[in-house]
């Protein structure tokens, strides 16, 4: 028997509801959130054991926890997720306009990621950003890692801190990006240019680092985008970077030829 | 009841046979390993499916694979391994001695990591260990991530390419190097000396690029051996990098300095 329209319709809405919040766990994730004044929480499930060792963070975010027991910890998360006895539902944090954010000067600097979705790879590109002081990082709303409480793992705190910034459209971002002065540098493994020579190039002028996902690559719109390709330089004829080795490397480069 | 001795022994036989071999899994590392001349192979476990794909590899390799049912899959593989009906047991590789392995040269580099236990953490390390013509990765053996499936899997083929050294001492091991001319530097955020310094005084003399554990860092004896501690410039005072994106940072910057 086929549902009705209207169950249907309920069903996408709560689902799209859920969509909106996060649920974040792990000790050091929660008490992240609990002490950024920008994140709005909705509800905090701890053991009596974990709201001791957060007791602080608790108080100082005014929010009423709910303690469980710890065999029946009823926060819905994947099983392997070790929440250490704290989790917390919070709404997305709300980084506000692209231009705002990504306002242009000589040592801006910006991260763009076409449809990386291991959220490790992208919680560790949070971190990188956030040490080399880029603005954001920025990917399409759809084939992205969304905001999860595993990105928020990996990314040991940066998500709080680093914008992540989810688009519509990649290219359409990348276009008032460079309407606004950047120089956008897409890594490819078969470029010409050096990532050296490239940040050597660009000094001066706000840059948008553009990277793909391990395999596919940029894609051909995104790719067509960019206002230059850049290569990391490898030694031998075999392997690759883990991608967010390679975010790592072009703003470690970006960020020395800047400076 | 306490188990008698001969028990005890017998079981800490097996478990030290069991550790000598790796059950690889994954169509891509299967695949790697079965191309690997070097690699000692013992029991290939594949389904049909993951048998008709890897045919070429498989004829390359001369063994014969046991053909299994996808429901029963019979290696002893961890639940959450995504297999892709595809494992193998094989032999840890022997790549050697440490002096063969890294014989000084001018531009030799190698990487010493102080107790990395992520195996995702070491395989992207390999990774990008071989992007940037590392001679080797030396980890101590115990509180090291050990050669495993799940590395193999991260490490994307590099695993049979790139030497992963375990040595029963780390620090021994850096004493042998210094002795055949290698300067080990120890990457520190509290550091005076810069990366981008630190390898420019390296410049002609081989290289080693030594990283703790993240929170822990380098052990004191480990930090006391190396012949200087250098630090990645970071913008602002929050966050820090994960290791593997340390490691890749690192080893462009030596790699840029010595070209």
């Amino acid at each position: 028997m086929k549902k009705p329209a209207w169950v249907i319709d309920k069903e996408r809405a709560r689902r799209a509801a859920a969509a909106e919040t996060v649920w974040l766990f792990g000790l050091h994730a929660v008490r992240d959130a609990l002490l950024n004044p920008a994140r709005e929480r909705l509800r905090l499930v701890v053991t009596k054991n974990a709201a001791d060792r957060l007791a602080e963070a608790i108080a100082e975010a005014r929010i009423s926890p709910e303690i469980v027991d710890p065999r029946r910890f009823p926060a819905p998360l994947d099983p392997s997720s070790v929440h250490q006895g704290a989790a917390m539902e919070v709404k997305s944090l709300d980084w506000g306009p692209l231009e705002d954010l990504c306002a242009a000067g000589p040592d801006a600097c910006v991260v763009l990621l076409d449809r990386v979705s291991d959220p490790h790879n992208v919680g560790a590109i949070l971190r990188s950003a956030e040490v080399f002081g880029a603005r954001a990082v920025i990917a399409p709303a759809r084939h992205s890692a969304p905001e999860t409480g595993a990105l928020a793992k990996t990314a040991s705190g940066a998500l709080e801190r680093q914008p992540y910034l989810r688009v519509t459209n990649l290219s359409e971002a990348m276009t008032r990006l460079q309407a606004m002065g950047y120089l956008l540098m897409g890594l490819e493994g078969t470029a010409e240019l050096s990532l050296a020579e490239g940040v050597v190039q660009a000094a001066g002028r706000p840059l948008g680092l553009v990277l793909g996902a391990e395999g596919p690559g940029l894609r051909e719109k995104t790719r067509t985008t960019c206002d230059a390709l850049v290569r990391i330089p490898a030694a031998g004829a075999f392997g690759s970077l883990n991608v967010s080795n390679a975010a790592a490397v072009a703003l470690y480069a970006a960020a020395s030829a800047r400076n």
